[in-house]
C-alpha cells in the first residue's frame, strides 16, 4: 500500500494526551468561572459569508483571513469571536435580554507567517456584556474580577491586570490640542514598554508633535504609584476637560468596585500607559501580564466599546469585553515549564488477572457510580506489563483481581505513589478510593516555579 | 453607514442562548461520562493537508469536502473525527500507551445539499479504543455501556442499542458461497428497515443472488426474539464456518458483559439485520435508535475495525469506536419538543435598588464562592423592569437590596417560581439558596413526552 506520511500543518497546535488534559482542565475552569458570573455560552459557526465577516473591512485582518470560494459562495473562517458576536446580537436582538452576557470559547483562524509560539489556529476565550443603548460602569469592574478568579483557579499567581481609561487619555490629548493625532499617539505610546522611551519620543516627533508637548505627554505617562496615588495625581489635571474628568471618575469607580469584587491589589494596577492600540475602545481598557514574564506581552486584554454592531444594525449596543488568547498562553506555560505533572486520564486502573471479568466489571461500575474515573484493562498481558501500563498513564490507584481475590470476594488496592497495597472488599475499596480522590481534589493545571 | 444584513449560512446551526445552554449541558454530560470510563480528550486541527485527510480517498467524502488552496498549500476541513484520529495515532504512536482510549467532541464539515435537519457544520462526539496489534473483546461490550450511561444522564430513556457482529454475517455468506458479494449484500440488507423486504429482495436478485439464497438470507435475518433466543438460534448454524462461529462467540461475550456493565436489557438488543454499510467494520457493530422515533434512523453508531491507520503506518492498530451525531440529534430533540424548559443562565439575579452597590457586590461574591451562578444587575432601571429581566431569563431566585435592606444589613430573597419573599441576613441567604439549588440539581436537558 502506498502510505502517506502523517503530519500536522505548521502553526496548528496538536497536543499529546498529557498536555491536552491540562489544556482541557483550563477550558473547564473557564467555563465554570464564566458560568459562575452568569454568562451564557454561545457557539457560532467557524465559517461565515465573507461579506458578513469583513463588513468592517480593513488592513491586517483581510490579509490574514482564510477565505475561499465554494460553488457560488465566498466563505471565510472567523478570525476572532467579536465579529461573530456582533453579527449574532444584531441578528437575534429581538430574542435576547439586555444586558446580554455571553461567553464563547472557540478556535479562530489567522494565516500569519508561522513563528515559534504563533499559531494559525488558536483558541480565544471571550466574555462580553452588551447593553441596549446604555451599560453601567459596574460591568467594567466585574470583568477583571472574573479573569482574576479564573487565573487563580488555574494556579496562575504572578499576574497583574493593568487598567486604564481611554476617556482620560482622549481628554488629556484634547487639552494639549492634539485630538486629531490622539489615536496615532496612543498607538505609539502603547509600545512604550516594548520599545522604550527614547524610541517613543522620536516616533511622536515624527508624527509632528511639538517637543514641548512630547515632554508633557511623557511626564503624564510617567505618573506611577499605588492606585490611590495615581488617582490622586489625576485630580491635579481635573477641571480642564470634561471627557478627562469623566474618565477619571470611571477609573475611580472601577478601582473601588474591583476591590469589592474581591480582587487582590497585587493583581491589578492603574497604568496610564495602557491604551490598547485599537480605535475600537472608548472607556475602560485592560491588559494582563505575567509578572515573571513581561516579555510575553499581554495574555488577556479588552475594554469598553460604544457600539458593538454598527456594521449590521442601527441599534446602539455598547459593551465591555475581555479575551484570553488561550493557545498562546498554553504555549508559554508549557515553554516555561509551568504545567502540572498530574495528568492521569483516570483515577483507578482495574487489572483482572483471571479470565472471568465479572468482578472486575462490577468493581468498575461501582467506582464509576461514585464519580471515580475508572479504566478497565482486559488485555491478555503479563502482570508486569499491566502494571507498567498503569505506571505510564500516571494513574494513582490500581485495583488487582486475581484468583485469591476472586475466591475471597475481595480486591487488592494498590496506591501507585506510596506503593502500599491492601486487600479490601469491593465496597471498602470504593470508599477508600473516594476518600483519597476527594483529598487529592481536582487538577490545578498551572504550577509556577 | 452602509450596513451589511447580518446572516448565518444555511446548513450551519446557530442556537439561541436557551437552546445553547441545553446543548452545552449535553456536551458536559458527554465529557463527564467519557472521562468516567477513562477516556482521554483529544483535540486535532479543523484544517489538515488535503493529501493527509484524503489518504484513503474515495467517493462521497471527496465530493462533499471543504477543500481550498492557500498559498502553495492544498488544505481541507476535516469531515469526520476518525481520519484525524488515525493520523494522530500513526504520528504519535511512540508517545501513546496502548490500548489508547480517546474521546473527541468537535465540529466536522461536509458540503451536503442543505436540507431540513441536515447540517454542513456539525458536532461529532466519538470514543475509540485503539490496541497495539490486538484488542480484547471486553472493549466491544464497554462501548454501548458508555453510550447508554450518557443518554440516561441526558434524560433520554426510549432508546435501543442494536448490536450485531460482522464475522457472523461474513461467515454466514461464506457458507452460502456468496463471499464475493457479501459486502454488497450487507449494504443492501442494511436498508431493510428503510425500504422494506420486497425491495431488498429485488435488489439482491439484481445483484445476482439466486432466489433460493435470497430466501435463505431473509429467513436468517428474520430471526428475532430476546437476546438469549437469538443466540440460541445462532447455535443451529454453528460448526459449518469458523468465522461464523467466532462471530457468535464474540456476540455472546458482548451480550453477557453488557449486562454486567449494568446496561438494562430494555436498552440493547441483538439485531441480525444491522451491518453498517461500511466495509471498514470487521466485528461487533452498533446502531442506536430512538424507539419512539425509528424514522430518524441511527443516532449513534460504530463498531470494531481491524486496522485504524493503514494509510499512514504499517503498524497494525485494531480498534473499536462509537460516534454520536450530536447536532442532528439535538435538532431532532428540539423538533420533537423533547428539550427541557429549564434554561436560566444563572441561579440568582441580584438587583441593587440603591446607588451603593457594595452590599450587592459582596452578596454576589459570597454566593459565587459557594458555586452558585450569580448575576449582578446594576443598570439604572425601574424595579418592574429589573424584575421583568429576571423573569425573562427564567432565573429561579432574585435578591433585592433596597434602602431598608441596606439599613438592616439584610437582603430580600425572592423565589421566582413560588413568588415567596423573605428577608434574611447575607449568610442566611447564601445558605438558603445553596440548599434550594442542591435540591434542584443539575439540568437534565432532555424530557421525553
Amino acid at each position: 500500500m502506498n502510505r502517506i506520511p502523517p503530519r500536522t500543518l505548521s502553526g496548528f497546535m496538536e497536543l499529546l494526551p498529557e498536555q491536552q488534559r491540562l489544556f482541557d482542565r483550563m477550558l473547564e475552569i473557564l467555563r465554570e468561572t464564566y458560568s459562575l458570573y452568569g454568562f451564557t455560552a454561545l457557539d457560532t459557526p467557524v465559517i461565515e459569508a465573507s461579506e458578513v465577516l469583513l463588513a468592517k473591512g480593513g488592513g491586517e485582518t483581510e490579509k490574514q483571513i482564510y477565505r475561499f470560494q465554494r460553488g457560488d459562495s465566498d466563505l471565510s473562517l472567523r478570525f476572532d469571536l467579536t465579529v461573530p458576536l456582533a453579527k449574532y446580537v444584531a441578528m437575534h436582538q429581538g430574542n435576547l435580554n439586555f444586558p446580554f452576557r455571553r461567553y464563547q470559547i472557540g478556535k479562530v483562524y489567522r494565516g500569519e507567517r508561522p513563528q515559534r509560539g504563533r499559531f494559525r489556529e488558536f483558541y480565544q476565550a471571550d466574555i462580553d456584556i452588551i447593553g441596549n443603548e446604555i451599560l453601567s460602569v459596574a460591568n467594567d469592574a466585574e470583568m477583571p474580577a472574573i479573569i482574576s478568579t479564573a487565573f487563580l483557579k488555574m494556579g496562575l499567581q504572578h499576574f497583574k491586570i493593568r487598567v486604564n481609561n481611554r476617556k482620560l487619555l482622549t481628554g488629556f490629548y484634547e487639552t494639549l490640542q492634539l485630538s486629531e493625532k490622539s489615536t496615532e499617539i496612543m498607538r505609539i505610546v502603547d509600545k512604550l514598554e516594548k520599545i522604550g522611551r527614547p524610541q517613543v519620543e522620536s516616533l511622536l516627533v515624527e508624527e509632528g508633535v511639538d517637543l514641548e508637548l512630547v515632554d508633557e505627554i511623557l511626564k503624564f505617562l510617567h505618573i506611577q504609584g499605588s492606585n490611590e496615588e495615581v488617582l490622586e495625581a489625576m485630580e491635579e489635571y481635573r477641571g480642564v476637560n470634561e471627557t478627562f474628568d469623566q474618565g477619571v471618575d470611571e477609573l475611580r469607580l472601577v478601582t473601588q468596585y474591583l476591590q469589592e469584587f474581591g480582587v487582590s491589589p497585587s493583581h491589578f494596577q492603574i497604568d496610564l500607559t495602557i491604551a490598547r492600540g485599537l480605535d475600537y475602545y472608548t472607556g475602560t481598557v485592560y491588559e494582563t501580564v505575567m509578572t515573571q514574564h513581561p516579555e510575553i506581552g499581554s495574555i488577556c486584554s479588552g475594554g469598553r466599546y460604544d457600539n458593538l454592531a454598527e456594521y449590521y444594525t442601527n441599534k446602539k449596543l455598547p459593551g465591555v469585553g475581555i479575551s484570553i488568547g488561550l493557545t498562546r498562553l498554553f504555549f508559554v506555560l508549557q515553554d516555561q515549564g509551568y504545567l502540572s505533572t498530574e495528568t492521569a486520564p483516570c483515577d483507578v486502573l482495574i487489572l483482572p488477572m483471571i479470565e472471568q471479568w465479572d468482578s472486575a466489571i462490577a468493581t468498575a461500575t461501582a467506582l464509576r457510580q461514585e464519580g471515580i474515573r475508572t479504566q478497565l484493562y482486559c488485555e491478555d498481558k503479563k502482570f508486569k506489563q499491566k502494571i507498567a501500563y498503569g505506571d505510564k498513564l500516571g494513574v494513582p490507584f490500581v485495583v488487582i483481581i486475581g484468583e485469591e481475590e476472586e475466591e475471597s470476594s475481595q480486591v487488592t488496592l494498590k496506591n501507585m505513589i506510596s506503593g502500599e497495597q491492601v486487600r479490601l472488599s469491593r465496597q471498602e475499596c470504593v470508599a477508600k478510593v473516594l476518600e483519597e480522590c476527594n483529598k487529592r481534589g481536582k487538577i490545578v493545571p498551572i504550577t509556577e516555579k
